[in-house]
């Protein structure tokens, strides 16, 4: 295609809404007008599913849910009056609670005000919150967040003994729709233990967001904890950002949540448009669709060129993988979906993995994130008429043409700065793209089967756990580990047995070891 | 294979190595003798060009350079006495600099200890110093590091007043080859200002990290900075952590160097043996290259379920890919090689991308980094004889069977904790596996022709700028963009320039910008 063409195919596609500011490019996705006709169909019935899903239908079918957070910034659209008031109510409580806790109304027992946060919580219930409070936390945020996101007890340690100084006046979110899941029980009862062996009254500290009657919200209640506040049924953890789950961390950071919240209703409007030209969720739903063959043939690297948008991939990461990621289509077709996405920054990643991309294997297309504010104020000059932006945009623009003329096709967004209100529309659109993708290619974006067979295997091993201890503990001669396999009647799952057996050993914990470790057959084990 | 024969499989192809507790799994990896054997003469290749390198040869041919940052580690095998002995004083330099540092013998003109370090880096420069700090830095260091990785105007901004209060107390490490990569000049740059606006001497808190004779070099001599230290030719960015790039700061942190040095010497001796099967990277190096065909047709997922490798997986990103990502082999035929890599950290992933890993498009291999401490001190049972860490290990374990029951083949690293002398053994392992895989699909592992080409690129983006800027000083009536483009001459590029326009406009510079944002072809553009 010659520069004139170009310069028109780039002014046909180009996206712009005035009121955000935001531009999307896709005219180096090269698709031609027969494949934007050929989707039309697809795209019909997307908008139609779409429009069908934000009225309330069950589109999460397997858990037969409601898929509402289309409704958090806009109550109006709640299928009954109820779920209007309670959105509703919730953001004036994440408010008034904020107003509260940032004044010094309520605050710790022995101390005038809240200095920190800790926050416990996994997948949808802490890479929202880690990547708001990176882009939008103030330099010097009212409270200061950390985040307990794992269940690895070196990980908790280091986050309790760096903020064994503040414990005393830090709040600790506990996050987690059932109460259930492992992680963040886990969490919660070390971060608990913690506070008690410092004498500290953790319910005076703790804060629950939990869905109403869960095991969490029980126990949030019966220990009279200093708040509670919701998570729906029809909210999914990787579109919970802008329910409780991120608003709260949001404000009690000095995060204008209500500006988030514009801003993704803002962009809500924008992506419901049912033509694909004018509707920048279907431009980019579209763009998928044609890297990667609607099969996900391609990976999706996504590179902000803006340090604070850093762990926008890693939170795309979650929204796209997870809800595309599927076995099986909506008919119960085996079709292995999904997209690959990861990235960090532009222009750093330039430095380490951009080589692969413009000369390597070309298994993947690009998403440039542009910000057109350089910062606030003025720039010096570090060369005649160039500032340091200057170079930031000069290394967005070479690399997006040189990976063009490399025939890697790419995709660039473009907002006018970081801002509550831009960062809402960039999870509003992404919500929606991946929405509507789904629809496209006719898979389930909203569950997750994948990830509960993921605890039950690990059950599965914790029980095998207890019962290699308890054959231990009742033997009084040491055993291989084939004949320790035997008496747990597990002789199949003899390398499990093993694995457990040596991570026992390694943390000085209910075993002995002896024999030679690099050879398994010499291997002894007792009880300690 | 039943439950037997893959036990067997375990065993036959675990490696362990008893002096640094170290594991290699590598029998979820689906290739059979067959495999193995149709690569050993590759192999038998690899292994003599890996000891040529060694031992000086110019494995680098493009740059013409050695490639030895083996001899870090074990400077007796310098090919020349001078290399050895630079390499030895270096260290000797870095530890007594930073002995005088922490005791204060050497401090900042107003304050008696340096608290802080800005790290001013890309790349190499900046993704081994970030790996390491986040894995081994002590919870209380004696000095806390920032980084300025980015040309990013709010991103310096941000970490320049967050420090306001400390600045002078403040090292700052500036680290550049050639002290020309606009990045870290541009860090530079602005960081001095910084100091400059706070009346502070830059001079009296600089140290820079460059290689004698550059810019970087003459500006730190001329200006009398605190101290210099050397980065060689023969040693490429992304395998300089084991420099004075990576132990400087490492040291600074109170971090252990000479164990960090140890623990990859160790694991030079391990790789260096000429048979696949005892040697960890041959066993890295094969399995990669079954998973993708020996054309990176899979993606690397890198898991260490350890909150502290966080970052391992980015620094792998690099590594491998900069290092393999190729157009051309050495035979100058066009390959467009590489692998991609990407992942966080377990279980917390297990909550965001695994959904897809283990149900959808089945375009990757994993690598799971295990550690079987779970911390230092005994852990509390979060349910009867479970811990916090059982579960961590037991997610891994469910997740690996998972993935594998569904055709998804994995390796899994171990080793016993986290500490200086398994970080030195694990960066040494993935660098040798590199460049036996660069020497078993035939590219040069240790140059990056697109990095400077995206330079290039760039600077010529700059370049129409200045031209921007002095057609609109000249001109006395607003231009449409073909008009503007006419006149700089650059017709075919109005795309750029309207690019160019924008982010001035939007940063108040230069250009007023009148007419519709979202119609190109009504804008008109004159200077402010």
């Amino acid at each position: 295609m010659d520069a004139a063409a170009l310069w028109q195919r780039y002014q046909d596609w180009l996206y712009y809404d005035e009121g955000l500011g935001f531009y999307l490019d896709v005219s180096r996705m090269r698709f031609d007008d027969a494949f934007v006709e050929a989707l039309q169909p697809k795209f019909d019935r997307a908008f139609a599913d779409m429009a069908a899903l934000e009225e309330g239908a069950i589109a999460n079918p397997d858990e037969n849910r409601m898929v509402g957070h289309y409704w958090l910034r806009d109550p109006d659209l709640a299928p009954t009056p109820e779920i209007k008031q309670d959105i509703i109510q919730t953001v004036e409580k994440i408010e008034d609670f904020t107003k509260k806790v940032l004044s010094g109304n309520i605050h710790p027992p022995q101390a005038s005000r809240f200095t920190d946060i800790i926050s416990i919580g996994i997948g949808g219930s802490a890479l929202g919150p880690q990547f708001v409070a990176e882009a939008l936390s103030p330099d010097f945020p009212p409270l200061a967040i950390h985040f307990i996101d794992n269940t690895d007890p070196a990980g908790i340690d280091r986050i309790l003994t760096r903020l064994r100084n503040r414990l005393a006046s830090t709040l600790v979110i506990v996050i987690s729709k059932s109460g259930g899941t492992p992680e963040p029980r886990n969490g919660m009862i070390e971060v608990k233990k913690a506070y008690a062996g410092h004498n500290l009254d953790f319910s005076k500290y703790a804060i629950a967001i939990t869905s109403e009657g869960s095991n969490l919200d029980n126990l949030a209640k019966s220990e009279n904890w200093l708040a509670t506040f919701p998570m729906y049924d029809w909210v999914g953890g990787r579109t919970s950002e802008l329910s409780a789950v991120g608003l709260l961390p949001a404000a009690l950071q000095g995060i204008d949540i209500w500006a988030m919240l514009a801003g993704a209703k803002v962009m809500d409007t924008l992506t419901r448009v049912h033509d694909v030209k004018n509707n920048p969720a279907a431009m980019l739903a579209l763009s998928w669709y044609f890297a990667g063959n609607g099969r996900g043939e391609k990976d999706m690297v996504v590179l902000p060129y803006k340090d604070s948008l850093l762990l926008f991939s890693r939170y795309l990461q979650q929204l796209v993988m997870e809800s595309l990621g599927k076995e099986k289509d909506l008919d119960g077709k085996t079709v292995y979906q999904g997209i690959a996405v990861y990235g960090n920054k532009g222009s750093t990643d330039q430095h380490a993995y951009v080589q692969q991309l413009r000369e390597g294997v070309a298994n993947f297309f690009m998403t440039f994130i542009e910000v057109l504010e350089d910062r606030q104020g003025a720039s010096p000059e570090v060369e005649p008429g160039v500032t340091c932006g200057d170079y930031l945009s000069g290394l967005l623009q070479g690399t997006r043409l040189a990976l063009y003329e490399n025939h890697r096709d790419s995709i660039t967004v473009t907002i006018p700065q970081v801002n509550p209100r831009t960062v809402g529309a960039l999870i509003a659109l992404y919500e929606r793209a991946v929405g509507l993708y789904g629809f496209l290619v006719n898979v389930n974006a909203y569950h997750q089967p994948g990830v509960e067979a993921g605890k039950k295997a690990a059950a599965v091993i914790l029980d095998l756990q207890r019962q290699v201890c308890q054959v231990l503990a009742n033997e009084s001669k040491p055993l291989s580990l084939t004949q320790l396999a035997e008496k747990v009647g597990a002789s199949d799952r003899i390398e499990a047995i093993y694995k457990i057996v040596r991570h026992l050993y390694a943390n000085g914990r209910s075993v002995k070891l002896q024999g030679n470790l690099g050879d398994l057959n010499s291997l002894q084990i007792s009880a300690l």
